[in-house]
């Protein structure tokens, strides 16, 4: 690795890298060379060295080589102080001379474009930290589950049946049957709880025919589920949720912070505060001089906006729960309140992160629950069944990966904060 | 937990759990309760206690309660020798008097009703560790790599372009155009790798329309890829995998061998030895007396089991890298080297578990090969793109999950390997 050679100083090394760039001039050229971990300067003095000039006037840039040579000082070269004296270069994969997209300047290649060449697009720096910092997450968010016990589980994606509402799902022919993809790993990993799986998590992907073109949404999004037994209150899942967000994200505030603020311009810093709760209907209250949103009993995307606006403002706080949803906006899965339901949204930045809820764990109000809304409970046999041989009450959420990197990034497309995106009118590379 | 009631003794503790076994006595009834850490017992004095009495008349194995009471110290009581005197139960799933299956009794019921009920089946000890252990190993995996500067990436699963052979490919309908399920993410680890990306690893879905009902075949299965970057020779994979495997295998056996050799009566021991690497014709070589395979340039299941056999015998080893396959063994995007491949199969207990190569990274190289192998260059188009503007040399290899599980744990089908299992006939719940 680039980074690491300094250790190496005066000795002979070999190295694989991308060409970054060439300046080949009459008596000297410098060639830039890059790994993931950095770049480095080698200098090839023209004459008496008719071998690597031969090659170096063939060398392209992005072509990848291999080459052998002496690690020296050099006080005058800025990358580094350093340079390599190659004896030998070898060419291993030579790019065309002429790119399809100036992949360096974002700016000034159409998204659509640069989605077509994602796999140069994702060579730029800040693509290269993004999906790093993705890993890293992810990583974070994992350690704080193994350090709390948790059991990792892997749901299927093709199922025989239909979830919540069937229009959403995508079908395919399965042997002559028909079959669908899985929108939420929802009823499974519910189905663990009535296992006996005490605290559960996945990371994978779901799936949604929505022929959405909004800036936020994606036919298959990566989603991060947790679900939890022997909670009874709302407030111990929005606890957990909250413990385990502030584990990952101060952990990533202290690695990656100047990173960050660097090819971002996002100034991360650690959370010291709880995160705002505040009512469903409360939140329409506090909104209702500024704006009145589209429907009674839901929030839509201004609302989010704006009390996204209104914690930051009043609470220095990027995250706020919304609490007790009226039961027309969720699903008949959850357990009700009175009139309202045990349920809440995250909202980070001012959009939908999670939606979280107690689960109604009782055999016959479940089924009552899902006749009031309108379905057939024979199409939910199968996951009626979880709840007949004894069900531990429980909870759990769901958070979509790629709305935190937007948010967390600042980047205002899911498109670019997706490694390859996939939506309505983009099914490749 | 269960496990950390001690600390409690002689205090007023509440706990939530399943009822594991009910003896309800003349005068005294004794109910065995369980989480997933454990078992209590919880007696009830039937004297002057008709309030506890009436719930515990009604009470059924495998319902779930959630108890407050004493817990005390009492020699006489076999489990743990303490015991809770509650004095409230509340029942908060009542499970019907009579399963669908004993799921205690793994032998007593056919496979395909307990996968019926594989909600239940799950609750079966042998399979709460069993998947438990894949949450670890898959912990353990990833550790491996986070120290090891690995990036996580996800690749879609939905996609324009059919890989290597449509023909095993599920079709879907995406908003009036024809989409694939991903067989594999090959061509998008290797993307990663042409995106600048060195070490990539992915944990997820892959989808085979394979209409195969053997022990070993699934049509959802659990994938575990890997791709790395400037790597020349196979050697250097199969080193990389072989201390991975390592890694994680010891750390297991740490951590489980007790329980492993107790629930399922396996031996786990740590793996001191290198994995034997055997040339293909070395392998025909070796078995040509005692069998004949049904191809020449290929190895049928029996062939995997001999060598398993032959290597455990020799070597003492459960793992035997195959190397250098006959190209008409291989995909298209392998190396070749002469007119063998710079391919690897690593066996497990004999099955195959792992293919490995270095891939083809020269953008003539490979077109040629995608025409030799009878495709349409067209076909590839988008693949073929990553390779013109830059491709470290670089190879990886895939593992299935599941088998793992399978010869881990020494059990004979995959469908009980497999939290959930999908397959030809198999698509519920």
């Amino acid at each position: 690795m680039i980074k690491d050679l300094e250790q190496f100083l005066d000795k002979e090394i070999t190295l694989q890298a991308f060409v970054d760039n060439i300046r080949n001039l009459q008596y000297v050229a410098f060639i830039i060379l890059k790994d993931a971990s950095g770049k480095i300067q080698m200098t090839v003095e023209k004459e008496g060295n008719d071998d690597l000039v031969k090659i170096i006037d063939e060398l392209t840039i992005e072509s990848t080589v291999k080459i052998t040579g002496k690690l020296i000082k050099n006080e005058k070269v800025k990358l580094n102080g350093m340079e390599i004296i190659p004896n030998k270069i070898e060419i291993t994969s030579k790019a065309l001379a002429e790119l399809p997209i100036d992949y360096k300047n974002k700016d000034k290649v159409l998204r659509e474009t640069r989605l077509d060449y994602r796999f140069l697009d994702l060579r730029r720096e800040d693509n290269q930290l993004l999906f790093r910092c993705q890993s890293y997450i992810e990583h974070l968010m994992r350690e704080y589950w193994f350090n709390n016990n948790y059991t990792e589980i892997h749901t299927p994606k093709i199922s025989g049946s239909g979830a919540e509402s069937g229009a959403e799902m995508f079908k395919l022919d399965y042997f002559g049957k028909t079959a669908y993809l899985s929108q939420s790993p929802q009823f499974y990993k519910q189905m663990a709880i009535a296992s006996g799986f005490e605290k559960v998590f996945e990371i994978g992907p779901v799936f949604r025919a929505e022929n959405s073109h909004t800036s936020y949404h994606a036919t298959e999004i990566e989603m991060i589920d947790v679900e939890l037994a022997w909670l009874n209150s709302v407030e111990e899942i929005m606890d957990e949720q909250e413990k385990w967000l502030k584990y990952v994200f101060n952990h990533l505030t202290d690695q990656y912070q100047e990173q960050i603020k660097q090819t971002f311009n996002v100034n991360l810093s650690k959370i010291d505060y709880d995160f705002p709760r505040i009512d469903f209907y409360e939140v329409k209250n506090i909104l209702k001089d500024q704006y009145q949103g589209e429907k009674a009993e839901d929030l839509d995307r201004t609302e989010e906006e704006l009390i996204g606006k209104y914690v930051k403002e009043k609470y220095n706080s990027d995250f706020v729960f919304i609490t007790n949803y009226p039961y027309s906006a969720r699903s008949f899965y959850v357990m009700k309140d009175k009139d309202k339901t045990k349920t809440y949204d995250l909202l980070y930045k001012g959009i939908e992160i999670t939606s979280g809820a107690i689960r109604e764990h009782r055999y016959d109000v479940l089924k009552n629950q899902i006749i009031e809304k309108g379905y057939d409970p024979k199409n939910f046999e199968f996951y009626l069944e979880f709840f007949k041989y004894g069900m531990p009450p429980h909870g759990g959420f769901g958070v979509g990966m790629n709305r935190i990197l937007m948010r967390l990034f600042e980047i205002d497309n899911i498109r670019e904060a997706t490694f390859i995106y996939r939506g309505p009118t983009r099914l490749n590379p």
